[in-house]
């Protein structure tokens, strides 16, 4: 096994408990927004990965179990998902798998990071591969949760919450709150369905997840948490689907086949067969819903702690 | 977020991706034996936990989840299970589980390394919580694979192989081969179930489970990879059980939940609720068995190269 | 070159530019004071090594350097030292060189740290070599400062002020203060003579040192600093050197021989042939004190910033 | 004091004993010789630094520092330096150095690594400031033995062997060898002086420095050590100059004043004042130079064992 010490490192931290160092084949492509520095990055078998404020966010390796996970189980619950928004999404990839839903007439994305979407572009192919330039899509770039207040009764199919974690006075803080949750509840249908990604969903630190789902139930009849093993993480990661009519855990594998097969949609990890073992929670985390589970509020929303 | 550079870590190399750091609150214990060092340190969040050559084992916030997943599936798919084999198995916890199983009247743990377990015995009592004063325990410290080609016909009911990575060279090597499978098929009964850690689930590194599995199903009619979501280790990590009669997918809930009852077994992690899910491979997994999976022989052993 | 990043690690910062990862073979003793953290650590080449609030203070590679440094040029300096006095010096090596003068009738160590100071008597006698038990070693615990004070007039020969650097809040701020020195030298006698470790001689981070200089400038007609090659602090470490009366730069290597040779003193750095080299600071030192150089007061003490 | 775990950085080992980690503001340039990778990158406080193989070449802070102990006490040392070769040298900044001495008329630097040297010339003029276009200056891209050996009896005045430590089958294990500097010896007139980087001057690593300075006396006749306090390197660091004729330790201050003057020399580091200082080695390197010091053979060549 490679221990090998010298080299170029990114060097993330990982709660009290670890600093973890990422190994930097290369450096492809170093930068600043406004709102956060990024660097691309070659990194031994997990190949090309984006690092936003020193986070890994993506590897190529798995970078499809995080935007399958974010964007396929809500757009799969949806009978008919036409209308769709993506709240932050940078990478374009949870854009990119809404897409693939031939049933989609219109995708708004409303990134407040235009920098970082002007990247991109230009150095993330193999991750929007092309969602930006389909004629479906609307790219905006302001606060999402603003610009949702404005849609209320607009009637969006689904929205896909992919924000950064709600780290202190950081951009995604009131973005995991209930407020929050009602106005995405009052812009979607009834038939509407918003997925979030929610956090680490290990024992070590599920506060958020737990949180994100004991808040989201103040807003919406159906909610479910489910996660994906994104290996990029080193963690499992917890996403939380919440559904206005449609009960996520009602859905068989044959009827996500059906509409995957009418809608044209092929996937790799989110499949018919996998949905259940997805939306199984192991037992610490329905533990930690009512032990370490809160109501996030703009008045008191998540304090990250770890 | 804690992110202070300063303190003490212990550094473990994953693959050649990463070094991760584990910072050490407090170390409780050093030492070495003839076969391995160990320390034993306070994490902050995982607890107590056990590194061997640098590498963590267990640590008391999941230790639960590596232990559960190492004997409750093969314990709870066996009928009866009154005589038990644990291979390795160094903390106990692995005994510790099987010995919950009211039914077990024999159980033999064949653990190389005198040394370690007199140290675990006054060190690690949380893990063993006695399993090593059980009158049904006997104690070997001896070459598991030769113990276990003297007991051939003595119709062992579950052999727990809970046995270090095959690193080349290590003492692990030869202990996940087609050979010592055959080993432990002739050492068990007609119900006769084996379980075997298997190393990582995760994307980035499944080629020795995938392995392990290929490998099995050259001997027993029933083979199944399953993993538990180990957080201390980083990465889900993978299991495989191989039964000469019994199909572990056809185990109910029900099923389990029942004999749980019967035996007086509680588990946290593998219930019957969850066992399905245990079992459901992601998809990666299974084109990983058919495109890096290969049968492992004492002529050609699994080979680390990560 | 022995580059594995695997194994255990006290990380110490080094200014924003830089964490060094010191390589534990063996924690020999972990432990925790009213005012700091300490681990006693083997680490190769450096050999047995002491770390308080996880920075490197010492190790057997060469604490005789930083202790010579500390203790004999001033020592040298005076012509008959009788009466010293050191302020702190927890490891007990500093009062040892010290001693070594047999002109010392009395020596009066003033640590605060009680319980550090009894480790360090059992754990670390490669440095004190009994200088604890020396009839003519009085051992007091209480603030340095405040002792000196009540010491005012009663004419000691020699004071060394072996203290941590001057970090925020911490024990040392005010005991790198012009109000501090003076103090020094109201309780030194006419020939009195005051040393002090004063941080880095390094480019780096030069500031703490620079402005010792100029503030002892302040209090006592003759200051000079100087340095010595600490490799356990991977950096030149700097010394202050304030007299009343005796004109360091104007010592002689035959002087000092003399000296040396007549009170039983054998040093293995701060020879007669090696004065003049530590005491001929580099020219960016020289510009430092000019440039980075401050006065430090009790109202505007030194301020880390590095 | 920053102690930020998270960030880029380069690591680098330093013996046994440690890692070195780097903080990389700023990644500026990346790439790979047939010889070596290279890094520049900007490094708090030490500025815009070079890294060859992960390990850190040279900074803005005090590269004068390495360049003038590398050139100016050799230039100094030769009554008339006219003729001088740079073995080495990659950076330009030897080079520039010794251009800086108005004697000269042809300056030859020989740098196997042209892909290096073109890169410097681009992206590093503040180490060359134009020294590749000096019209006095030769460059050539060969094996720097193989060409000195062809100079034999052409009487340069001065060589300055600035070449990569002799790692193990690297490419400089030859030019640190008795038959090496019986070639350079040959090639010089009879004024010639020859200086070389030699390693570490730690109490930590000598084995270099000193073995250099034993091989050396066998070959010429006034041989002196010297080191110069390079803060990026974390430890004082080693040169050798050999001379056939003038003594280093003969040269007085008000000497290297007026040829400095004489020539147009400024410099910052290795002034007339700070000579002696620099020439006089601490007792461990003295005493290392008998009992680690080893004369180097092309048959026994060093072999670094740190």
């Amino acid at each position: 096994m490679s221990s090998d010490a010298t080299g170029i490192f990114i060097n993330e931290t990982h709660t009290s408990a670890a600093i973890w160092q990422y190994r930097v084949e290369k450096m492809l492509l170093e930068g600043k927004t406004q709102y956060q520095t990024y660097q691309i990055a070659n990194v031994p078998r997990f190949g090309k990965s984006l690092f936003l404020d020193y986070n890994i966010q993506t590897s190529l390796l798995d970078e499809y179990i995080f935007h399958e996970c974010m964007s396929q189980p809500a757009m799969t619950l949806h009978p008919d998902p036409k209308r769709v928004v993506v709240c932050g999404g940078g990478e374009g990839a949870t854009l990119r798998e809404a897409l693939f839903h031939n049933t989609v007439t219109e995708a708004a994305m409303i990134d407040i990071d235009e920098e970082l979407v002007d990247m991109v572009k230009v150095h993330m192919p193999e991750w929007h591969q092309g969602a930006f330039e389909d004629p479906r899509t609307t790219l905006l770039h302001e606060d999402a949760r603003g610009w949702l207040v404005r849609e209320k009764g607009n009637n969006w199919d689904v929205i896909l919450s992919d924000l950064p974690n709600p780290h202190e006075d950081g951009p995604g803080q009131m973005l995991f709150t209930k407020e929050y949750f009602q106005i995405c509840f009052d812009a979607l249908g009834d038939d509407g369905v918003l997925a979030l990604q929610a956090g680490s969903a290990s024992e070590n630190y599920p506060a958020c997840m737990v949180s994100c789902i004991k808040t989201l139930q103040e807003v919406f009849p159906h909610v479910a948490g489910y996660y994906g093993m994104v290996n990029t993480f080193f963690q499992p990661w917890g996403f939380v689907l919440a559904s206005k009519k449609h009960d996520p855990l009602a859905l068989t594998r044959e009827e996500i086949e059906a509409r995957h097969a009418a809608r044209g949609v092929k996937t790799k990890y989110y499949t018919g067969r996998f949905h259940q073992a997805c939306f199984t929670l192991p037992e610490y985390l329905e533990k930690a819903i009512d032990e370490q589970g809160r109501i996030l509020t703009d008045a008191e929303p998540f304090v990250w702690d770890a």
